[in-house]
């Protein structure tokens, strides 16, 4: 473990020197507002002031090392606080990594894919498969028991089920009289769920009870990886779908769904975090005429970009695979079937990106503490 | 009703001369995507074709009116599409109206509100608190029996619950070891819920039990309206506000969630659409020093902002009241109370955002079919 050997106050704030010669710096007022005492923090580690009760510009006074922690002296507020090295070391103010993903085409060596009944035993084996599904944007489950209901307690296991219009879980079977085309023998383009929802669903689990109608086979393309190379080649076209917002559209007797939000999305570090793709549900753009035809171009480039051989991941769902996709970066797709020959039929549900995440830090903080004890 | 006088081919696409004397222009290819013939759409209204499958410069032919309808063959692809007067009236491409809202502060004159029992018969009472709760951000509902649970009844009528780790609803009352200072007397500063999730819950619903302790008065505040004021006087720190993105945590034994999001949101057009301010869960923020302390000025002046005492709504929820807020808009808060004079108890639930919209478009849809039934 790294220690810090000199802190001092510095211009603004306090800096520090580490064991390997490396230095840090940090903002007074970012400090003084990280301050942990009894007195700034509940037990439970929710902050109790607000940030107008501490003073513009906090004044540190003395700084002294206090075995490996760092204890600042609050000029003029009767205040002290201590950092450990860790929380130190760990926030020095670097942009801090963000979770980091794999990009994938046709050509993935191995799909990211763990057997059930290990996982459910196993945190080692759930972890990896976590990991793997956050670098991926997608994961499989394999014999997970094939019956009706099923996907909805793996969905609550691995976070919260979201109850929609379509239940708490969904069908997906040919039908006579479908409200979506989903529940045809059609062939399905690949593209992201209810985009016309606000918010969209951010992960879909899609649990194959039967599978014997030929055809039939999924499609699994990597919407940010498409959407990377469509801002390499047309960086203009790229702009104008993460500028211009499409409205999205779902309405039968029961509901009225509607949502306006562009095709890519960025975060306000420039880096795509949600794909909307649904020509199904596409309503229409709006704006003026020399846009609309800009952006059209910019759609069917991009639609085409997500349609090269190359991108598609096509397999087949036996009954126990359970797919658990991010709804908004690995789109999906399927081969046409046919209903005569055969049956085919998934179970679905949504849940929201959080509960995932949360489960992973969990496992991960269970796994330390269990090898802390261990030693 | 507005009819067309006049429908013909222009230049790149159709151009069409209205019964007062307007005009309206619309691309090919957006004419073309828009087809509504069994051919390009399902009987459920979803798009059979994708964007690649159309030409890429769709050529209008022959273009008639047929009552009132106008018909355009296009030419070399032996297709026929009907477009009526009303759908083109409302697609002419003008920037479409966005949902109107109504900035407010304490001088609102009426709180939005409405009788629950009235609510739930009549349809007419329930779009006008409806449209009235999208127009402010928030609705009252008031009489709505005040028995453990029916927050959740109220929430799936609305739209449907988000369970949580709090579970499907939470209770607000005060508790000896906390979780959360929710759960405690202390006041509450006004603040955005679960920022650490990923979605923000999009609509909370309070529902008063039991409030007969001094204290607890319920404080309401326009998010929108104090970001805008912010945009106002110091346009460079809401920029700031925008930009950089902050990290919220939420974590107890069972949960570890995190998410990272500016404390204002703009849309693609550059309009407020959520804040997420919340002192107790916020956990940092990263970046270059100098960014650092300008962010948290930033941050120090939109508290300030909220906290005027201008914009602080303050009412006492009684017994029976339901208070419907747009949590990324409508920031609540309490004053403290005194839990040894009396007992206050308050039950919530999450609900998204898109279940209260697509409630509102029915009611609209329903009345108008009743309107022409009577007719």
């Amino acid at each position: 473990m790294r220690r810090i050997l000199l802190a001092e106050p510095e211009k603004g704030g306090l800096a520090a020197t580490w064991s390997d010669g490396t230095t840090s710096f940090w903002p007074a007022i970012w400090l003084r507002d990280q301050c942990a005492c009894p007195v700034c923090r509940h037990p439970n580690g929710q902050r109790l002031f607000e940030i107008g009760d501490l003073p513009e510009h906090p004044q540190i006074g003395r700084v002294t090392l206090q075995g490996g922690s760092v204890e600042v002296v609050w000029q003029g507020e009767e205040h002290t606080s201590v950092y450990p090295p860790d929380f130190l070391y760990d926030s020095n103010l670097k942009t801090r990594q963000t979770p980091p993903i794999k990009l994938w085409g046709a050509d993935l060596a191995a799909l990211p894919e763990a057997d059930w009944s290990q996982l459910e035993r196993d945190p080692f084996e759930e972890l990896a498969w976590l990991v793997s599904y956050h670098l991926h944007g997608f994961g499989l489950l394999r014999n997970v028991p094939a019956r009706p209901g099923m996907v909805a307690e793996v969905g609550d296991r691995l976070g919260f089920v979201r109850t929609t219009n379509y239940g708490r879980l969904f069908d997906v079977v040919s039908e006579p009289d479908p409200n979506n085309l989903a529940n045809t023998a059609l062939g399905l383009g690949v593209h992201s769920d209810n985009p016309y929802r606000d918010p969209t669903p951010g992960v879909q689990l899609l649990h194959c009870l039967i599978s014997d109608a030929p055809g039939g086979d999924s499609i699994l393309v990597d919407g940010f990886a498409a959407a990377e190379q469509l801002r390499e080649w047309a960086p203009e076209q790229f702009d104008l779908l993460t500028r211009v917002p499409a409205t999205f559209r779902f309405a039968d007797k029961d509901t009225d769904l509607q949502a306006r939000t562009p095709l890519i999305s960025v975060d306000t570090e420039g880096r795509i975090c949600a794909i909307h793709f649904n020509n199904r549900s596409f309503a229409g753009i709006e704006g003026p005429v020399d846009v609309v035809e800009s952006w059209y171009e910019a759609y069917r480039n991009f639609a085409q970009t997500l349609k090269q051989p190359e991108r598609e991941l096509v397999f087949r769902l036996a009954p126990g695979d359970l797919l658990v996709m991010q709804n908004e970066r690995a789109l999906h797709g399927r081969t046409a079937f046919d209903p005569n020959l055969g049956r085919r039929h998934l179970q679905g549900c949504y849940v929201d990106k959080d509960g995932l995440e949360s489960r992973m830090r969990l496992l991960r903080r269970h796994i330390a503490k269990a090898r802390q004890a261990a030693q």
